[in-house]
């Protein structure tokens, strides 16, 4: 009999998710039945789009149902097995949620081959976030060699990889994150032609300098202050993948006056505009096929380069998420939740 | 020596444009250069980006400076010429403004063919207003056949060939517009699947009541509380071509809040929608082509109607833009200006 350590969702929270929000217990997993297997959760990933889900506010997703386990992606180890196409020993992507131990259907998991890349990645750069960005600019935002991307939240999963796909397809990057240090990560690390620190002062011209041909791909995964500078340096026909609001995310009313809309709809006509909406899971049956062919090879040649911030336990994930709503971290965020397995370690 | 009425912009209005916002002069016209062609305005075509060029915010093409002769198409005769490639008696489209005579170059002028279709339709079905709605349903709205279509101001010359052409690609039409008798010519002449109100106090329960499916098309052309209801109905996946937002063109100040901005942009991610500014001449170069094949195809076949609004007399063009602005047209506005030439009378 195994157990398993869970976070549940005790309630739904009104603005940012306190502890309050969660429940911790210890369960006893069932049996196996056939087709399923037993997972040790190695690293959980947590994501922007989990605090949606602790909502039940209409979005694409039902949101969790209380006393249900929190929902995420994780990099399991296969402790036991009865599913015929999963053997003990691999480490597989999985959606096993915020627990230590889960039992899945085999079928849900995908083999990750440890050779390729760090297990870590198939959360981040070779997972939902790096394809997020690759389908994103490869379907919506379609950089021309000269033209001008910008990016916020730009040191993390999905900005990162943004900003270094719009490198290679020989655009300028323009990356926008919080503080000194993500600046300076954005610039010497990632590759970013130029970096706006969202908390100065001086955002809204430092972003103009930035930007001196204005901007022809903004990639939305924030909104908040940074979306409002953006959009008055548009380019004619600029083009706006939105996958993520995370600043609106632990709105709890209605924003006050002015209304905004009539004059972004304005924008949309006078400028030609395409704002685009986008879950990446639409577009994984056309592009993953070559996202699994380009991002392994461009990791490989030093073309993507990513970060992660690691935090160890399970029971530091409530105040991880806050801290990731409140731009704390500067890569993609993981919680270990287990070790790796001795081979990979 | 020829003398033109003209009316010309007097001043930037504010909010509706009032007669004070013109002037009316009559000028002698200067003799022709080699190349240029006097014409002798027929009909001039009234549309509601006039408004929006009577203003210097910010737009897709330049204000009317103060003093000018107002803009607009016409279908014009030619009765001297200069210019090799038209001959007196040729009744051409040219953009002569809000004038009875004008001296223009030749090339800038294109012949209509009276035998095709009534010369007045080269401003209306035939002209501008009818690419705009091919276009914008051809590159961004792109219905399925049994998906359904909502477009308002649906009587006007872009909605009601917006409504047909959706007809036509197998979808369902669901005509907007203000007023009993305007439903009646959806319904009955245009031969939409269901009309509605917005003037009614029921019109939010009407619409949800014509769109039983929700809504996977709106062809934006009005913007105000028409949108706002239309929003809320949208499915996963809708696109929403922006032509026009003559409900907001008469704005003299930021709207009031609560500031929907956020919740339009949270609409936009939850649904994956897609929304797209356009001005119908991005399209000409690649869809020119098979619009002057269609569209008078559809007329010959009876699969496209049309409506039009004849105003006599260019002195009343001012009040007459004033009431295409507050929706008291059913059809196509036109400035009779001058007679037909007898042979077409």
């Amino acid at each position: 009999m195994t157990t398993s350590s869970q976070i549940r969702l005790a309630a739904y929270p009104v603005g940012e998710p306190g502890d309050d929000a969660y429940e911790s217990v210890t369960v006893e997993l069932p049996e196996l039945e056939e087709g399923q297997v037993l997972l040790r959760t190695i690293y959980l990933s947590l994501d922007p789009y989990m605090r949606s889900r602790m909502s039940t506010a209409k979005s694409y997703a039902a949101p969790v149902a209380i006393g249900d386990v929190m929902v995420g992606a994780t990099v399991s180890e296969v402790v036991e097995s009865r599913a015929p196409e999963r053997a003990v020993g691999d480490v597989v992507l999985a959606d096993a949620g915020w627990q230590s131990y889960a039992v899945v259907d085999g079928r849900r998991t995908r083999r990750i081959d440890p050779a390729a890349a760090p297990v870590s990645t198939a959360l981040g750069v070779l997972g939902m976030p790096g394809f997020t960005a690759y389908a994103g600019m490869r379907v919506i935002g379609r950089p021309k060699p000269g033209e001008t991307v910008v990016v916020a939240a730009a040191t993390g999963p999905v900005g990162s990889a943004v900003g270094q796909i719009a490198k290679i397809d020989g655009a300028r990057a323009v990356g926008i994150a919080g503080g000194a240090e993500k600046r300076r990560v954005l610039l010497e690390q990632l590759g970013f032609d130029a970096a706006v620190d969202h908390r100065s002062s001086t955002f809204v011209d430092d972003l103009a300098e930035a930007t001196p041909d204005g901007i022809d791909v903004y990639f939305e995964n924030v909104g908040g202050h940074v979306t409002e500078a953006v959009l008055d340096r548009l380019n004619r026909f600029a083009r706006v993948p939105v996958c993520g609001l995370a600043a609106w995310y632990n709105a709890t009313s209605v924003p006050e006056g002015p209304d905004r809309f009539p004059g972004f709809m304005r924008r949309i006509l006078t400028k030609s505009l395409t704002v685009r909406g986008f879950i990446q899971d639409e577009f994984a049956p056309t592009h993953h096929a070559p996202f699994f062919e380009d991002m392994p090879r461009w990791l490989r040649e030093g073309k993507i380069r990513y970060q992660e911030d690691v935090v160890e336990g399970l029971e530091n994930a409530p105040a991880a998420l806050r801290g990731l709503l409140n731009g704390a971290f500067t890569g993609k965020l993981l919680i270990q939740v287990g070790d790796l397995p001795p081979t990979l370690g």
